[in-house]
């Protein structure tokens, strides 16, 4: 697939076709995540720890197992019947992308009502309030970015008034190395860590639970495709690499954060969880909402050229709307609802996937099959579209009023953060990405 | 095992007994790598891409295949079959320590002289040209850490001349990150990197091939046992997870790395390459060599009570020598042999490898089987004991002459640089580390 193909908006096809409807009823709901023209995949289980993981794909309120279903996906599919039952997704995501737009195809074929293949899905349809979603791969390597300039500004503005945007970032994509073994599935508690701090005013740092517990609202991007350490991959072929995409809430601690990121960059302020959404939304099921890249101010600098492409500038960002949803223990104690604390595209992120690609990789640095991306917090220029308490409380200056009787500064023991993300363009049914959830717990005591 | 007993450094046994010989000449020789008091674990291949990766330990000249040898060693030690007949030594590092010492003691008592099991080990000797090293095993997660303190000194000094140190330094073991799919196994080639540039004196960055390619000499460090997340190592605990060590080479690109690492830290600077050696030398091994903890200055604080531990303080850090040795293409053309251009001990890094441990999982992230760090750069505090370029040449400003007709202010296509590591004390065998080697080739046409 060469990049000019991959790059264009204009490959749309059946699964994409707003008309097609589902012989599963609760697919077909207006505002449903999960109608057959999303089709995201997942590893789930039913049956507790011993419950061996399984590939699925989400369609309305079950997941079709496909483990139950690869040896009739075989018959048209070649190896379909073990990359479709392994307990990862690698093995699929080694395939090529034309394999799968296959199974995507396939399986839209297989739920489109009227389909004559029904019978043969339905005893592999699993409600899922009856599935535990695990992660859908353990990512080789985890890169979180700091795509967004509104973000990279609000975050500059808190230290440096002046001048809050570095000299690099209109030229460089931001980013650094991640820990991979506290990515958890949605759903996962995250402990309050235990850190040094140094509040100001202090002489010297202590040590104890973070008191700037914070989460961050970003896009998760999932490669594939390895390449060759050595041979970076060029911007008109990155598409090809990108499997699909998923929440991701970077939880941070902002006083551990502050009092040890020089001169190395973020570590333990970071490291102890990520949280992202399980169910993988493809590169095809985003064709649709595929936008122009960011149009960058007025005396900007042009991208240098491996960071350029003309197909990328026209449509190589993505239009996901992320929302961030807030609720306090004592909000759930009351039944009261969780409340919406920002949203924001990720249409306005300074830098494209498939600049992000060309980026990490224009050193010699391979890409391997689950490799992780986080876009870095999205944020808006409104403050209602704000990504992190960082930026809503002015660094905790401001407390924000929630709902009756909860404020908050950063993030309380009990509370719950949701992101939830959306897909919408008119004349195409509008997708969702699931949520992504976390409720903070204390750490241990000391 | 508790903490004390295991950061005891008056635990030694028969296998650090220097008066023990074994059966194979070449491990008897005086200044050999691999006498039969070091018995590193590594994992090697013959026959090329085909050959399956088996699990062996450094006998002088041999690698003994311990696959091979699995059915016997499972005779007295439980599970052994499985462990040991694995392609990785995860499983290994999954064991509880008193596993990895009992696994040790029998080699050792197989393979010194006079050993009625010598019949057993024969038959599975490879001779160590005849092998192909790899990686011991692919780590999960890879942290690079700062921990020499006088390393920190000349690197912040080219950019701080007044105040080198950044205030955290002393209190926090800073750390960062790295990119686990580009650590190579010695002798794999680095490739040059490109990447953005800024140049003094230039308004724009542009792209190109690193001019300022460097090495970092290296302690890594292979951790086990897997923890869970939220529950952190407590100091005292935290040899009991720390598998062995090897020789590291964080290769750098110093110009693209200036650019980039505002501010999130390295980046692309560093995620081209790094190199290990192959042999794990274990903390078993090690044993005679632990030292106290590094001497702070008067004034300097102490450690905050999760870094303080007695014990570590009395023994809790390893005198490591390590060499960087330097050959050009042309020295190698002409067959002049390599220089040694800098040598240190890492008893002189401020932090020791448990307060590593317990700061990384202080926060409650977890540690997994296979994790690696680095320690940073170990450079000493005279001209003659610095672990970089960087530091050597006054970040280019000062050539280095190493040889006739050869001065270096970085690394140019075709130089090799071998890392060599050693461990000495009156009244023992000293053991080695094996090389870590790499040569630089040149990147990508772009």
């Amino acid at each position: 697939m060469t990049g000019g193909e991959v790059l264009g908006s204009n490959q749309l096809d059946e699964t994409h076709d707003p008309s097609r409807r589902s012989w599963i009823a609760s697919a077909n709901v207006s505002g449903a995540d999960f109608p057959i023209q999303n089709l995201p995949l997942g590893v789930f289980r039913q049956g507790g720890r011993l419950g061996e993981p399984r590939i699925g794909v989400a369609v309305g309120d079950f997941i079709l197992d496909l483990r139950g279903i690869a040896a009739r996906i075989e018959e048209e599919i070649e190896g379909a019947s073990q990359f479709l039952a392994a307990p990862s997704l690698i093995p699929l995501m080694n395939q090529e992308p034309r394999v799968w737009s296959a199974v995507r195809k396939l399986i839209f074929r297989f739920l489109e009502a009227g389909s004559p293949s029904r019978h043969v899905c339905e005893p592999h349809l699993v409600p899922m309030r009856a599935a535990e979603m695990l992660m859908p791969v353990r990512p080789g390597g985890f890169i979180d970015f700091f795509a967004s300039i509104q973000h990279a500004t609000n975050a500059g503005r808190l230290f440096r008034p002046a001048s809050p945007l570095l000299p690099n970032y209109k030229y460089v994509p931001i980013g650094y190395n991640g820990r991979t073994s506290t990515i958890r599935c949605s759903g996962a508690e995250i402990f309050r860590p235990n850190g040094q701090r140094k509040p100001a005013g202090q002489d010297q740092p202590d040590f104890g639970p973070s008191s700037q517990l914070d989460f961050e609202m970003e896009l998760g991007i999932f490669l594939s495709g390895h390449t060759q350490i050595g041979q970076p991959v060029p911007i008109a072929g990155a598409w090809s690499h990108i499997f699909g995409f998923c929440l991701l809430n970077d939880w941070s601690a902002r006083d551990i954060q502050a009092w040890e990121y020089q001169p190395l960059g973020p570590f333990l302020g970071k490291t102890f969880a990520t949280s992202i959404s399980p169910w993988i939304i493809t590169a095809d099921a985003l064709r649709p909402f595929r936008v122009p890249a960011f149009a960058r101010a007025a005396g900007d600098p042009t991208p240098l050229p491996y960071l350029f492409n003309a197909a990328d500038q026209d449509a190589g960002s993505v239009d996901v709307k992320i929302e961030v949803w807030f609720r306090s223990e004592s909000m759930s104690a009351d039944s009261r609802p969780s409340r919406r604390i920002g949203a924001a595209s990720t249409r306005e992120l300074y830098w494209t996937p498939a600049q992000l690609i060309a980026h990490q990789t224009s050193n010699g640095c391979n890409i391997e099959a689950g490799d992780l991306y986080g876009s870095g917090t999205v944020s808006g220029e409104t403050e209602h579209s704000l990504g992190s308490f960082l930026e809503i409380t002015f660094a905790g200056k401001k407390p924000v009023a929630i709902c009756d009787g909860v404020t908050r500064t950063f993030l309380e023991d009990g509370d719950e953060v949701t992101l939830k993300g959306r897909c919408r363009r008119s004349g195409f049914v509008s997708i969702g990405f699931g949520n992504c959830s976390g409720v903070i717990v204390p750490g241990p005591s000391m």
